[in-house]
């Protein structure tokens, strides 16, 4: 496990200063904190909304630009048997394109790569990513969104947008930005880690909202991916932040597109308006067959894209080998795609389904090359193509040899260095291969008239589901996502067994990157048969602890000396005991960055009287620095200081959770996941400190 | 609060034979358990859907055999200006129906009045209300329901599937009946409260889903109402517990109706295709008084009921008189109506949407009078008809006066002794009153064509949402059995506007009925500026402890003495400390069940060579007796034996969690609520316990 990862602490510290501001403000300053969180959840709706709409408008625009302009050197070039023009036209494009995006991941903000998913989840988990919630993040995310898909790339925009809206989220809610460096001296109260990550996940969720256009597949997704702690102030709100996310969305989209008020555009995944599809009895073992397909392909994909991982953790690792390796993917997938519309030649006759740059190529006079019709579009659009298309519109084979090449270029691409995520791409794949297997039914029924759609969409579901392995919320985003409730019985149906067959091979794709990234994520059930393990073999001891009144110059000592972020404070030994100095009375727990901020605003003993009494010390002084505290190194602090002591009783939290030695991890695994504990100190039988137990010493047992 | 009521222990003991069965099982136990569960789960969505939909014809066929026969005798007597005939016909009928329900709710098991919803939360929260899941109970729900609906009370049946699913969830998953007094001897490993209650709110969500069709709703509303921990194995399982319940229910219904294989009647509750309806901007603030009207008028519903309920408590308090209230409300209902069809002369022309009992009435030949159809059928039916009947079917006056009646009656209704829902009687309140001012808008703009299904719709969301007060499974519920996801944001805006309305006012009517019973119930989140309560002015002191190594004699002395459910065990007290009985080192916790079973297998240390060696002490020993434990009268303890003493060490619970008695109301609530317990020991700095908290000691505090 990675020692660069800290846990977030979702238990509160009721020290003397949180009593004092609940004694001296009362019930009023609850009611206003509700109030303002509900205005806040507000904002980060509107907000995230926002930023999906710029991502989409842009990435809308910026590739008709592209896919018209190429189409017009197709057209000119194809007359004259030199294709290659435009084919190099379209690899430099790409690759000029995804530079950009990709030069800003590697070299400014590395966390922006990928879909941000894996992130969101480890911080929801408690564990705090470095960087992960900037604004300079999301920048980057943003403009490498854009860049990705606009480069063509097989990637999409969703897992992007959910990364935003949690970014939006801790920004807001903080009031202020540690990137530009600006403090707004708003929301202050919500400055600790247990309200951050509240918000954060109402942020995912209206991420997950923006995107999809399914508020309640937003607050599904921030359960099922992150919250142990069902809290239903929490899911309401979280509720209300997905409606104003989709509801903002909605009304700049539709304004956008010409028709506002009419409300038609809830999220950026557009696939089009579905038909209900009935299904007759015998359909279900069909279902049942799509799920295991989409389990073992999504299985298949998923090693696929690990052995990537870990080769690029070998061997690619320095920022410009992963900008090479970018450009080199976007050289990749304009080639296949040149490549499959050059060689196959699969005309339809224009007019029935027209996309919005038709290649002609080597087709007759009045057709197009249907191929080129799904390369030459967004991945998003190719995916609304598949589902839509009357059924005769692709040749088998074109749509086998796309499966195969789209399956890998979309594996390859998930976990370059830009950011794009990877449902889009499994959509479309999966859609590929439901149509060609509803060509094959066709074939074999050729009495029945089977609907493309349909098996094109359980099919997307499928192979999504093989790879992510989200069930109920996903579930709920594609329902959403296509408006048609009716589909849910065969969607259910097919994701449940994608899920079993996929997990019978490996673990989601997420936590395989989670995983290959060594943070210290919890997992939902302690592991099993661990009964027999105790407290006192997973803690780690002997504790760094310090007394109730501590010496100044001891303090700084153990914060230089030991990289711990929490201390147990313990009653000074008896005078006679004096070289036992481990086993002492455990009074409470006092973390590094209270110490930090006790040292430099001076808050001694000895300066009570001088300083304090024209300085406020309360919560605000700890919610002033939050979250990212000095280290020790930048206090300077004199010599005369270091003999002063600090009473840290005020400051601590007075009755942290324990448990016994004797208690098993299982009981220990509950403890610390159901509450977000970031230390639990270990007590023997008459309450000394034996040990101590963090996320890292529990994440170790699988 | 009532001392009548137990808490469930979602915490398992880690005693000794725990780590026997583990270490002896292995991993091979683990996974035949998992799937033992996926099987139980199964069984019990299908047993679940079966039950609903016997129910569900029983309801269907009696009330067509009514009403058709009662039709026929108006039809008569009409004629002869006797209509006082059918009237009395009706009402007797109605009486006679209500009154079989009735009885058997009042004097077998009273513990089926009602919805079950509320008993259900509370079994979720951790609260055992007694003999709300035997299959007695069961039984007379399925009876009472029946009656209810077929005599005309303004009730539904979808409550009581809720608590069917629940009651089906406990019996199967225990493998033993209580009221049968037969013991299969499977399934043993989930007889402990805490595999009980994941299956119990299994059982809840597949009742729902057979009630709505609703799968994913059902998952929502067990979370929303129950669990407070989140957990992903669970809520998948869950899931497919309800998946397998509307599944099975649509395959019987669908037979049943002459479609087989054809899947078209996923729940109970069929309120027929909606239209997907367009809205635009402008409408939003509509939708927003719709919610407040709902929730305004579901406050005030839930006032009166309220009102009504103190009432029942103090009068109406015994059996007899609670059945001849029923009975009374019976009439009262067939009175309504007859009133209403007798005074308000609302005909239609026959055949634009016939009812299966068009009554004529005074009407021309070849009308039919609507009001006597609304009344003519099943509440459910009348549902439909308001939803979907064209916006002139109905004079305005007669909807008017229909509001007020069945708001009134439905109120009335739901606190009898008969088991009736609420959910058909509010969304039928609510359809009446958003079509009257669908109506009302139409005359307001002639121009617009107003689509009085939206308006309905939405109508009934927000009364019901005003009654319950549940938001996002209320969404999803509706929103699936409407089949129609693109009305989601109409109905959450008016949902949440309802809530929030309604809130304003009073709670949910379910709360309100659970703190009626005085029931624990833990809320959401501790109570605001509670920081400054501490442990030590929550806890219950002098505690009764037991040492590590009792006299049985002392053991039977103490349970008989105090009814306790759990007993610190501690430390015996030194020699010289003698006198000092109540402060000792805590070394575990054993409930009174253990110790009765302890007690009952006679495993005293004296007995040790002679009858243990061919008496296996094992977990199942304890399995067997639970959940009802004889008390410790039965027992026949001799006297020679309470000479005997008994080693507590390998049965108890070696490391209970435990809290400093500094530690503060919040602190313990949160530790309470996010971990299940039944009882927190409180200790001193020197691990003594001088305390003990249980549900009851925080549920105080609110
Ligand atoms: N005060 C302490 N005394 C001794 N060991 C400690 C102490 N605090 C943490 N440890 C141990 O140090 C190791 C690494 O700790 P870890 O980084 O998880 O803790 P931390 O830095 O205190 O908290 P964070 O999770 O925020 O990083 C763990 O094995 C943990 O048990
Ligand atoms: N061993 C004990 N010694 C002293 N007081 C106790 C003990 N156990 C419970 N109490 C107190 O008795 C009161 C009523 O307890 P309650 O009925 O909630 O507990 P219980 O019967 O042990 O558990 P249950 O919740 O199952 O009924 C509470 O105030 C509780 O603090
Ligand atoms: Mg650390
Ligand atoms: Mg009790």
């Amino acid at each position: 496990l990675s020692a660069k990862y800290e846990s977030l602490d979702y238990d509160t510290c009721e020290n003397h200063l949180l009593l004092d501001e609940e004694r001296k403000r009362g019930y009023p300053f609850i009611v206003w904190k509700d109030i303002l969180r509900w205005f806040i959840i507000m904002l980060i709706g509107a907000i995230t909304a926002l930023i999906a709409f710029i991502i989409d408008i842009c990435i809308e625009e910026f590739s008709n630009i592209k896919y018209k302009a190429l189409k017009k050197f197709v057209d000119k070039y194809v007359l004259q048997d030199r294709l290659y023009i435009p084919y190099l036209l379209w690899v430099l494009s790409n690759i000029c394109i995804v530079f950009i995006g990709s030069m800003l991941v590697a070299y400014v903000e590395p966390v922006a790569a990928g879909s941000g998913i894996p992130q969101v989840k480890c911080y929801l988990n408690g564990v705090k990513v470095p960087r992960v919630v900037r604004i300079k993040t999301l920048i980057v995310k943003a403009v490498g969104v854009i860049t990705a898909v606009v480069g063509g790339l097989a990637g999409g925009k969703e897992g992007p947008m959910i990364h935003s809206g949690s970014v939006v989220a801790a920004g807001i809610s903080q009031g202020k930005s540690t990137t530009f460096n600006k403090d707004f001296k708003i929301f202050q109260y919500f400055r600790e880690d247990h309200e951050k990550r509240d918000f954060v996940s109402a942020g995912a969720a209206a991420g997950v909202s923006a995107a999809f256009g399914a508020p309640i597949g937003g607050v599904l997704f921030s359960l099922e991916e992150g919250t142990s702690f069902w809290n239903q102030a929490l899911t309401w709100r979280t509720f209300f932040g997905t409606v104003v996310s989709t509801f903002t969305l909605n009304c700049l989209l539709s304004a956008y597109h010409g028709h506002p008020g009419e409300l038609s555009y809830p999220g950026l995944l557009n696939l089009g308006r579905m038909d209900p599809f009935p299904f007759q009895f015998y359909e279900l073992p069909v279902f049942m067959l799509f799920g295991a397909v989409g389990g073992a392909l999504g299985a298949l994909w998923n090693f696929i894209n690990y052995k990537l991982a870990v080769f690029r953790i070998r061997y690619v690792s320095s920022p410009w080998l992963r900008v090479v390796e970018a450009c080199l993917v976007a050289a990749a997938s304009a080639t296949c795609g040149f490549l499959m519309m050059f060689l196959l030649n699969d005309c339809r006759p224009l007019g029935e389904d027209p996309t919005r740059v038709p290649l002609q190529l080597y087709c007759a006079d009045g057709e197009y090359n249907a191929l080129a019709a799904i390369w030459f579009q967004t991945p998003e659009a190719s995916v609304r193509s598949f589902l839509h298309d009357p059924i005769g519109s692709y040749k088998p084979w074109s749509i086998s040899l796309f499966v195969v090449c789209y399956f890998l270029l979309s594996t390859w691409t998930f976990g370059l260095a830009v950011s794009s995520g990877l449902f889009i791409p499994n959509l479309l794949t999966g859609a590929a291969w439901g149509r060609l297997l509803a060509i094959l039914i066709q074939y074999m029924l050729p009495s029945n008239t089977i609907n493309p759609a349909k098996y094109a969409l359980i099919g997307a579901a499928a192979q999504l589901g093989g790879v992510v392995r989200m069930t109920i919320s996903l579930t709920v985003i594609i329902i959403e996502t296509t408006g048609q409730i009716s589909n849910a019985l065969p969607i259910i149906i097919t994701l449940v067994v994608a899920k079993w067959t996929g997990d019978f091979f490996n673990e989601g794709i997420y936590d395989i990157h989670i995983q290959l990234a060594a943070v210290p994520l919890l997992p939902w059930e302690p592991p099993p048969l661990a009964h027999n393990i105790y407290a006192s073999e997973v803690m780690s001891h002997p504790v760094f602890t310090l007394r109730t009144v501590e010496n100044v110059g001891h303090i700084v000592e153990l914060l230089k000396l030991v990289s711990y972020n929490g201390f147990p404070v313990v009653d000074p030994p008896l005078a006679d005991e004096g070289d036992v100095t481990t086993y002492k009375r455990l009074r409470g727990l006092i973390l590094r960055s209270q110490l930090i901020v006790l040292l430099q605003n001076k808050i001694y003993n000895e300066n009570a009287n001088t300083t304090w009494s024209n300085y406020k010390v309360d919560s605000n002084m700890f919610r002033r620095e939050y979250p990212r505290y000095p280290s020790i190194d930048e206090l300077d602090i004199s010599e005369w200081e270091k003999t002063c002591t600090v009473d840290l009783r005020p400051f601590m939290n007075p009755a942290p959770y324990t448990l016994p030695h004797r208690a098993s991890l299982p009981r220990l695994f509950r403890l610390f996941r159901a509450l977000g504990l970031r230390h639990l100190p270990i007590v023997n039988d008459v309450n000394e400190v034996v040990g101590m137990v963090t996320r890292k010493d529990i994440a170790r047992y699988r």
